[in-house]
Order: C-alpha cells, then structure tokens, then sequence
C-alpha cells in the first residue's frame, strides 16, 4: 500500500465496503460523540468521516489529535445507517473506521479557523495565508483561476496562437504608471526595470514576424494604494496580431472572453451581442466608459426643454459655452420618497442636488410631480416625458453644467437608481466595446495637448487628420467593459514612423525624445513593420467577476497587502550591507 | 475581401489557380529575370512566389521595392510550369501575378541579412533581434520552445496539476545565489526580492492543502556571465505534491519529460529506461552528477592491481589515505596514437598525464602494451583486462590520486573518449535519476560542516540520522541528467520542524537564524505541514536539446548578451534622479 494514501478524502463510495483504506489529510472537525470519535478528515479534493470508538487500539492516539493536524489514517471502510448517509457529501454513504494513525504534521493553537465562515481581519488572513486557503471559498476561488487561466491558454491556442515569454527584467516601458526599479550589480549606478506590461515587446514580435503572439503575462506597476487593485503585480492575457484591423482583433477575442464567461459563469447569462459604443457616446449615455450594461438606463440630453425655462437655475446655465443638462430616466421611480433620496445622494456626492419630475395618476390622468415640474410647466414637462418614454410611477433626474463636471456622479447616480429600482439584472454578464476614442486630451488649467490614452495607437484619418484640431483626433483603440469593469484594452497600433513622430509632436515630444525613451521599437520600425494590434485582458479581474469577489486579494494566492508588505514572508525587508554595497547604493536618511 | 490578406504565404496551392487573391508579408528575395521581378513573399507560415512583369500597371513600384520591405500584394494565381515546380515549397506549385502592391512598412538598408544563412557577431543579432528572429532557424526555434511549453502544462494537467502563480515581487529566497532586490518606494530603505524559485511558495501552497501544483516558472539570479546561462532569469517547470515519497515524483514527472523528449525529439532516441543511480556511484563511474549515459564508458576502481606495483607513482600515492586508482576503458581505443593523444588532453587539463595500457594482436596471442604495461608486468596486467572487460584493440587509462583531484578530468576524458571512439550515440537522449545527494559537505580547509545542496531536502533515515557523521548523511535528493546535462532537480522536502532545525544546526544556523531567515516557511510548518516533495525542469535547457544549439541565446526570444545588457532596448540604464529620490536611494561615486 501507498505510505500515505489508497485513495483521496473525495473517493470513497458504497462499492468500497469492507475495503482496508488509507486517507490522508487535515483534520477539518472532531465531535466526541458518546466516547465515539467522529473527524471529518479534509484534503484538495473532499472529506470522508472517519471514526474512532474505544475499542480501537489507536484510540488515546486519535484522542490526542486536534483541528488542522495532519495525519494519516488506515481503516476499513463501512456503510453508514440509512439515516446517516449526507447526501451532500459524495462520501456521505460511507465512513470509515480508523484501525492505525499516524501524525504527518502537528498544529499549535490556531489564529484562524478553518471549518466554517468565521471572518477574520485581512491582516490575520495574510499573515497566515496558508490556514486562509485552506478555507473552502478560497480553494474553491483558486481552483477558479487556475482553471480560468487554462482555458483561456486553450482558447488561444485553439486560434493558432502561440505563448511567447517576453523579458522580465528589462528596460522601463512606457505605460504612464511608475516603474518598478532593479539596480544592476554588474553595472552599478545602472537599473532595470520591471515591465508594466510587455507592450513594446509584443510589438516587437510582431516585426520579428510571429503573427499572433499571447502571454499570461506579469506585469509590475508600483501603484499607490488601492482596495481593487494589486500595489506591485498583476496578470494579463496579452495579445497581438499582425496585419488586421480593429474588427478582426474583436472577432478574434470576444470568443475567447465569452467562452470562458460562459464556461465559468455558474450559469449566469452571458451576453453574446457585444455593442460598439463610442466613447463619447458612452461619457452621454453612461457618464463613464466602462458602464454596466445590464442596467438599461440610457442618459439623453433635454438642454432644450430647459432653455429659457421658468427653472433659472438650469436656464441660465445654459447660457454658458460647453453646459447642458442630461436627464436621467428612473422607471419605476416615480414616488417623492425615492426621488428625495436620490437627491440626498447626489448631494452627498458633493452636488447642490439633482432635479426630478415624477409621473403619477391623478383621476385616469397623468400628472407630473416635484418642485422643478411647477417650475417649467406641463408643456416642457411631457415634452420630457416623451423624450424619455416614460409614464406613470416612472421619474426622470436632472444635471447640469460642463459635463465634466457631472458626469461621474450622474454615472453613480445612474447606477444607483438601477440598483435600487431592480432595473439591473445582477445574474448577467453584459459586455461592450467603448472604440473610438481621442487620441488627445488638452489640460484643464494650461490647455496643452497630451496623449488621452495609449501613445502608440494608430490615429483614425492617418497623417492628414493630425493636421487638424488634435482633439478631434481619434484612435484606432477600444476597451471592453462588462458589468462596470474594463476588462479588456487595446489598440491597433501605429507602425509608421513618420505618424509616430508627428503623434508625438502634437503633444509636444521631440523626435530625439521619443528616439530615446521607445528606441527599440523605433529602432525596429525602420525595418519592414508591419500593421498590427491587440489588447490585453486582466486575469484578476475576470477571475473576480466569475468568482463575484470584490476583493483582488480573494483571488491572488499570495498577495501583498495594501500597503505593498507581505507579512507572511516578511517583504519588503532591510537588505544586508554587503548586498548595498555590491550595488554601490546607499540608502538616504529620512529627512 | 480583407484589408490586408485573403490567405497565409503558406497556403496557395494548385487548386487555387484562377483565384484573385491578396497576401502580406515580407520581400524575402526579389530576383529580376529578364526584365521580370520575382518575389518571394515570406510570413510567418511560409512563402509565396509572386511576380510582376513589365505589363503589370504597379511594375514601377514593385521596381522601388527591397528586401525585407513589408507589402501586401493582390494578384491572380498560376500554375507553374511543370519544369518549374518547387517539390520543396508547400506553394511550389504556384506563383501569383501582381496586379496591385501596398508598401505596409518600409526597410532601411539592412544591418543583417534575413534571407540564408550568413552568420553575424552576437552583439549585432541581439541588437537588430527582431530582424534576426525573422530567420528560418530562430522562427523554429521560437516555435519550437512556445510548443514545448505548452505540451508540459499539457502532461501536467493531464495529470491533474493546476498551475499556480506565486509572486515575483517577493522576498528574498534561500536558493543560494544573489538575489536581485527591488527597492520599495513606499517603504524607502526597505527592498523586495525577485524569486531564485519558488521554492517556499510551492511549499507553502502544499501546506495550503493543494496537493498538485506546478508553474511554468520565471526564475531570477544575479549570476556572473556564463556561456550557457541566462544572467538575469530563466524559466522552470516547477512542480510539488503533497503526501508522496521519492518513487512518487519520479513515476509523475517521467512521462512528462519523456513524453516531450519524444514528440519534439524529431525522431532521435528517447531512452525509456531511466536507470537510480546513486551520487557516489555516479561520482565513481561517471566522475561526474550529471553523467552522459549516451557513452557507455564506465570508470572502475582498480586500486589493488597497482598496490606494491613495478608503477612507483601509482603504488606510493596509494600508501596514503583517500587516494585511489580509477581506470577509464576505451573499447577500440587501442593504438599507440590514440592513447598518446588522450595522454596529452589530460596534461591539457592541467593534470601530469594519463597513464594507459592498450592490448594488441601479437600472433594471434593478446598483448598489453604501452609502459605502465611494462612496469606492472603481465599479470597485473592481465588481471586489469579481465577486470574491464576488454580485448585486443582496446586500451584503458589511469588516474590516480585523491578523487576531488582528478574525477572533473576523468569525467572530460571520459566524455572525449567516447566522442572520438564513436561509442557515443548522439541520435539519443539518454536520462538517469542521480539520487542519495550527501546531505553535508566539508568545507576543504576549515572543515566547516555546511549544506552540499539544498538544506530544505529529508534527511534518510530520519532525526536519528543526524546524530551520526554529518558527511555520512544522505538526502532525498535527486537530479535527473540527460546527455550530460542536469535536467531536473528536486527532493523530498523536510517538514519536520524539529528535524529541520536540528538539520540545520549541524550546518551551523541557529533556531533563531532559521526563524528569521525562513520565516515564512517555518510559521507554515508549525499548523499541520504534510509530508510532500517536487522537483523543477529546466525549460531553456530542454529546448536547447531538443533544439540541439548549445547557446541558451538561441532558444530565448530577447535575452540580455553575456554582460546582462539588453542591447536593443538599452537596458540597464541610469535613472532620472526623481525616481531614485522617490526610492531615496543615492548611487556611490566608483572607488
């Protein structure tokens, strides 16, 4: 027989009877049943019932064992009573009777237990990661992830993709986040850099000529706290293409996302129809580009049923360059209590409040409702009313000013009204692609012309439309969001170099500048570059929307916490003297 | 049709003859017949014929256009004439008239030539690598090492493993080479590490209650430049289970290697007998933990023939203690040239020589030849014969001494021996587990007892064999080598709190060392650790096999040149002196 097991925790079935096993395992619980020791006994894969009664010769052995040891136990496997079989355990129908153990691993007393849903602070579950995965949410979530990551691997190779594995450490890459800095030892007073992303290097296979390239692929960022997102490192499923369009890269890749949404998704719907919204579209409807589109509230502009309105507010607002107002439509919204508290809400989101105008029966008739309907009066209010197609018992909120100005809140608003009148379907993934968007934005205060997003995408209109107004400039670059998150960016890339130059020109980087920080993609793009794109998916993020986690550390093994520590081994740490010196750094005191 | 291809340049056949059709790629090489101009179009699956003649309407700038140039084509197929088929091109049997040509990507005039096989200085392939990885060769190889990698996560999952990711941006690991550190930004003067391995992760995912893990693993070492080693990072399949012995890992881990070796091995022969061979056996037969079992040359001992023998340096270097006589056979080795010549490769290595017998045909009666023959007369000689095995034609050779002073000459003897004599077959890989490594070497001046390989490895024989002879100890420990090379390593890990400490007593560390140096591990060890073990592959040097190429360059899509630079993308490089302000780091001025 095997040193340490016949077969798993999961295995064992009625067809064993009789059978002399061997289980190891952790012991997950013990009930003292009578002088009858009863232990779940728990590995990866399940648990069986093993029990000891008095008779045993091993009893004032097993009597001595306590939760989370881990042991091995020989017995004989035994059906249980009919009105003791657990039908929720595929072992229920058995257990077996322990005749030896052996103690593999002892525990002390435990900071955290792991049968059961008792929660703990997340410093102790880092701490003491290795009890917390233990807990059957968390095996269960990175189970998921491995699982997830695999399937997506088979999706792109099922593509004629292949998995090529870019640089490490290497040269600092240009993703607009801060580097991760290596010093060189070989070259002191010298760093490398770890990659935000493997963007130039993809590219760079692309002139090498591959085709098609993916990569789960590591990226460093030394980002500043945050609860959604991890302080040094995260996933991605990267991906490239040569010669394609935009189009074909979202051929390419909505298979790949939908199948493992569908393969995952415990059976939530998962939206085959991906719309094409623009990003300015998007900012109008939703208020962000990356909405939840499983809430079907769509905002629309009404700044002519206010114009010169007997609401002065709105009406001499109007009077300004770049205002409008934008009506919310609430479905179902239409009492004075809800409508109150949403405009509590937008007032603790920090504006003076939003408008509204309810529907309500008044005698067979429709009336509209609240303050601002008195104030512009019943022509304006059903011209609103027929805008937004709304009736009885539904409400509509008002904003208005520079969009910029209100637009995240009417987003929030707008998810919050979702919420609350049960418009959003939460058992549904529901995805589109934000395309379209501006290459440049100008800065509030100076007014200069930067990059909006990704610098080396290809501009829509090529070289004459960087002639014009570089923020009418659109990129060949999309976003995918579902359910709220973006869960995917990207770009068709821009390979000539006499457009590479100009892009940058207008945003105010020198050749020489970009010939210095981007000179190995420069460098290639001299020599027979090709047309190509691709985008990049975060692993993290996928993986927390199918297991419904809002946490990234539920679904990383081993992360940090939020202030970038690992307390568990103690990272980061005082390097030792030698290795500074090595290095020729010297640490500078605080000031 | 497309924008930019209707086929791949490895798809057109003879039933596409008639066909309007439009291809992309690169000018692999323009030839002009007569006036005519034949391109061969090259992508990323192959290469298409296509022409153009003077009656074309786009003949001017298929004129202008130069190798390496990136265009797409539209154009109609043909059929070839019979006597100017190409049986050795897929797309042999066509060529495609040019009708309209797109330059997509302009080349300069080219710093190495894509098209046959002229060889350049490493620093100019690594400079210009994404033209260099356009050549034949290195798109096989990087095809050929994407393949490998997927086919072991395949035979992993196959074998119910899940991939996990452990973190990169971690702490320091005991592997015992220099770490690359990282500093932190949020904790300046505090520093993270890049991983030698994953090694106490994978551990701490078994004491997580995983049970199977592996990880196509990325691997940091600040390592001093080598020919055959990455100096930054490489890559490793790293594998651990829970509650298994030695037996356990080698049955799982066998078919996975074995099982690539033959699918990518392009049918060489792949040895499916994996013989145990223990390390003194190894040391003694092979001179060497990572014997070739491609040459069948075994050294033996034959101290007793030269005791109190005629051979005066011989028998006196045996009256001290520790020396002894090994004998390398040479089957066909034997003549007078041979031998001679082998005699002179030792002295090259920096020994005084070799000293051989050799037996020859003397009327039709054996003889042993050569002057050691001489001095330890024909009975000695005979007894030696018989002792290898050997006949007329072939020759033995002798080292003696202590054998740390010859065995790393006898192991290159060996393998020329067996390289000039044709005994090596090198259409083969030939695999064996080296196992019992010694727990403990002596450091050879002090004495100083320390760990021989890696300290987290079981001790046999349990805590009662630590009270023994440290030197005597052995662990479970084992490499794979094929054809010379260590392929594989791993153990049994010691998860015994009370043997690890004692373990490492004996090596001189402290409880308190151990604690503070390991924390990690030793905190996870106290909670219930199972018995587990695992082992790594090492990715680069599998392909490299499989590939036959014999620089690790050859098999790594960007790799840093030998003094860890990355040519191509300027790295290392110094940094603005804000970054290293935020990191309050200052860089020493050079002594």
């Amino acid at each position: 027989m095997h040193a340490y097991r016949s077969h798993t925790c999961a295995d064992l079935r009625r067809d064993h009877v009789g059978q002399e096993v061997r289980l190891a395992g952790w012991v997950h619980r013990i009930r003292d049943h009578g002088g009858v020791l009863f232990v779940d006994l728990r590995d990866h894969y399940g648990i069986t019932q093993v029990l000891c009664d008095p008779d045993s010769p091993v009893f004032a052995e097993v009597e001595r064992i306590r939760s989370e040891w881990c042991v091995r136990i020989d017995g004989v496997v035994k059906a249980r009573d009919e009105s003791l079989v657990n039908p929720r355990l595929p072992t229920g129908e058995i257990e077996v009777y322990i005749r030896d153990v052996e103690v593999l691993g002892a525990a002390e007393e435990l900071p955290l237990i792991v049968f059961g849903d008792q929660e703990y602070p997340e410093e102790t579950r880092l701490r003491y990661r290795y009890l917390d995965l233990r807990r059957e949410a968390m095996q269960r979530n990175m189970t998921l992830r491995s699982d997830v990551v695999q399937s997506l691997r088979k999706r792109m190779w099922d593509q004629d993709f292949r998995e090529y594995q870019t640089p490490i450490i290497t040269a600092s890459s240009p993703e607009g986040a801060r580097d991760f800095l290596v010093p060189s030892r070989l070259h002191p007073g010298k760093f490398y850099a770890l990659p935000q992303a493997p963007q130039q290097f993809k590219q760079l296979i692309m002139v090498s000529g591959f085709d098609r390239y993916f990569q789960i692929a590591p990226c460093f960022r030394d980002e500043d706290p945050r609860a959604d997102r991890s302080p040094t490192d995260f996933y991605q499923l990267d991906m490239e293409m040569s010669f394609v369009e935009q189009q074909d890269i979202f051929d390419t890749i909505q298979p790949v996302i939908q199948g493992v949404f569908e393969e995952f998704g415990g059976g939530r719907k998962v939206d085959a129809d991906w719309p094409q919204i623009s990003y300015a579209d998007a900012a109008l409807w939703y208020g962000t580009d990356k909405p939840d589109l499983r809430n079907p509230i769509r905002m629309q502009v009404v700044s002519d049923h206010f114009r010169g309105s007997g609401f002065a507010i709105f009406a001499k607002l109007l009077e300004q360059d770049g205002t409008e107002i934008r009506a919310i439509p609430a479905p179902g919204g239409g009492s004075r209590k809800f409508c109150d508290r949403m405009n509590a809400f937008a007032q603790k989101e920090g504006l003076p409040g939003m408008g509204y105008i309810f529907w309500r029966d008044k005698d067979g008739e429709i009336e509209a409702a609240g303050p601002l309907a008195k104030n512009i009066g019943p022509e304006r209010t059903e011209a609103i009313r027929q805008q937004l197609d709304l009736g009885v018992g539904d409400a509509a909120f008002f904003l208005g000013g520079k969009p910029a100005s209100f637009e995240r809140v009417a987003a929030r608003a707008r998810v919050t009204i979702g919420d609350e009148l049960g418009l959003t379907d939460t058992d549904r993934f529901a995805f589109a692609w934000i395309v379209d968007f501006p290459m440049y934005e100008a800065d509030e205060e100076s007014g200069d012309i930067d990059f909006s997003h990704n610098p080396f995408s290809m501009p829509q209109g090529g070289i004459a439309a960087l002639d014009g107004d570089p923020l009418q400039v659109k990129g060949y670059q999309y976003d995918l969001a579902c359910n709220g998150y973006e869960l995917v960016s990207g770009a068709i890339r821009n390979h000539r170099l006499d457009l590479m130059f100009k892009a940058f020109e207008l945003a105010g980087y020198g050749e020489e500048e970009v010939r210095r920080r981007f000179g190995g993609m420069v460098g290639a793009f001299r020599f027979g570059a090709p047309p190509h794109g691709g985008c990049a998916a975060g692993i993290d993020r996928i993986v927390m929307l199918l297991a419904d986690e809002e946490n990234i550390r539920e679904v990383i093994m081993f992360p940090m916490n939020q202030r970038a520590e690992d307390l568990m081994m103690a990272a980061p740490s005082e390097p030792a003297p030698e290795q500074l010196m090595e290095l020729r750094l010297r640490v500078m005191p605080e000031e």
